[in-house]
């Protein structure tokens, strides 16, 4: 591990942070590179392991500064970039001036709290990395404890998910789980699995709203796949009013999260 | 106007789409064009106003054929262009070979119907056309009437906001205008003015649910204006249970739409 402050700090770190832009290097370091003082800030804020803060003074708001500051202060290897380095690196229209090497937080399938939250949810296969960025951010809005992630290619850790996230992300429990293994913590909790489909004829207003229960959402087009809809206890759908067939997944996720979040705080 | 079938009729038309790109381009002719598959059918479905297909064999679907026979056949004009001028064009990530030339289909003020649909929603300036296609759709989807654009700046027509909305915008009736018109036809119609805010202590749920009723969606950041507020009747937030502290636009508006839906429905 190089010194923050070392002469080839930048250089080093820069390079991290481009390894952790594909699946691969994600995979193998067990970290994410997030971008936006927003979402670094709320990394910072949720305590689940900054490696490293980069940093260009040019670029960030004073109010970064502060936090910077205070984090070095906590062990955080702090390493300046210039506006050019930040530039190349960033994601974002505007880049920010602050980005952060973060540990991917990861929990066990049978370390999660069926109670915990509102509920949980589940996600399968997931088109876009904004869409699923914002399912998270919406869910973390509504008090949802955590994520399961059923399909091994959907990453949350995509900086594009991330960014989408809003910093929703770092408020969420996530694991890692195939169809079995959910199965069986359902089954052992006690859980109900509540599928969300455009197809469905049950109304989600209808859903069973008791703890506790996980909502799966599926892919934006094709829906829950055979195997996610033999999970469902119950499959419930939005009926469209108009002549739409369907709404964006992020959407339909707040209808749904929200209206049990209504029915629970009313009973 | 060109004939389409022209020896010049492909670059005519080309030089036509491109025109579209520009607002200035797209207020001058009171067209904007429209491109991918669903938002063309959508388009030629609800008949606001079809001047011109673009099509390329090549690219599009076959389920494409049929409908731009018949468009042609009732007499749109079809004008067919080579794979590589189509995706010149294009903005989307894969070019579906199927666009058209639409006219923007705006009614006035005084036309709108207050007791039609759901309600009517209005929008003042937004940050971002994806969010506010996505807001367009949302609202379509729960029969949203129509939507009043107070922002001069804001333009529906825009094509990113077009396909955002996923064809959405062919089923709304669209209507520009400014703060103090909308005031005249609230009060000439006793129509109340809910405006939807981060900030609002009342709860969405508690909404004045009687028609005829306007909901007024703010900036995604910056949320209602004083010019805003000041139409409001009432104005209702979304109680965040977690950390987050704001919604997607689009998110918000499902909640708040579909939730408006759901209890004029039980009633």
């Amino acid at each position: 591990m190089p010194r923050a402050d070392g002469p080839h700090a930048a250089d080093d770190a820069l390079a991290r942070v481009r390894a952790l832009r594909s699946r691969p290097g994600r995979d193998a370091t067990g970290q994410h590179y997030v971008e936006g003082l927003r979402q670094v800030l709320a990394a910072l804020d949720a305590d689940l392991g900054v490696d490293l803060l980069l940093y260009c003074e040019t670029l960030a708001p004073t109010i970064a500064q502060r936090r910077v500051r205070l984090a070095r202060r906590a062990g955080v290897p702090v390493v300046r970039v210039t506006p050019e380095q930040f530039r190349r690196l960033s994601i974002a229209t505007r880049a920010s001036g602050v980005g952060a090497i973060v540990r991917q937080h990861w929990s066990a399938m049978r370390e999660a709290d069926p109670a915990a939250g509102l509920c949980w949810i589940a996600v399968g296969a997931s088109r876009s990395p904004g869409n699923l960025g914002t399912l998270l951010r919406t869910a973390e809005a509504a008090s949802v404890a955590g994520v399961v992630v059923l399909e091994p290619d959907t990453d949350p850790f995509d900086a594009a998910v991330v960014r989408a996230s809003m910093g929703g992300i770092f408020g969420l429990r996530l694991v890692r789980a195939g169809h079995d293994q959910l199965a069986a913590w359902a089954a052992r909790h006690g859980c109900g699995v509540i599928g969300a489909s455009p197809r469905a004829a049950l109304r989600y207003t209808e859903a069973a709203v008791r703890q506790p229960v996980i909502v799966l959402f599926g892919e934006e087009r094709g829906g829950l796949t055979e195997r996610e809809l033999r999970l469902c206890t119950q499959v419930v759908g939005i009926p469209m009013a108009g002549r739409a067939d369907s709404l964006n997944l992020g959407v339909a996720a707040g209808i749904v999260l929200f209206d049990l979040l209504r029915r629970r705080s009313s009973t």
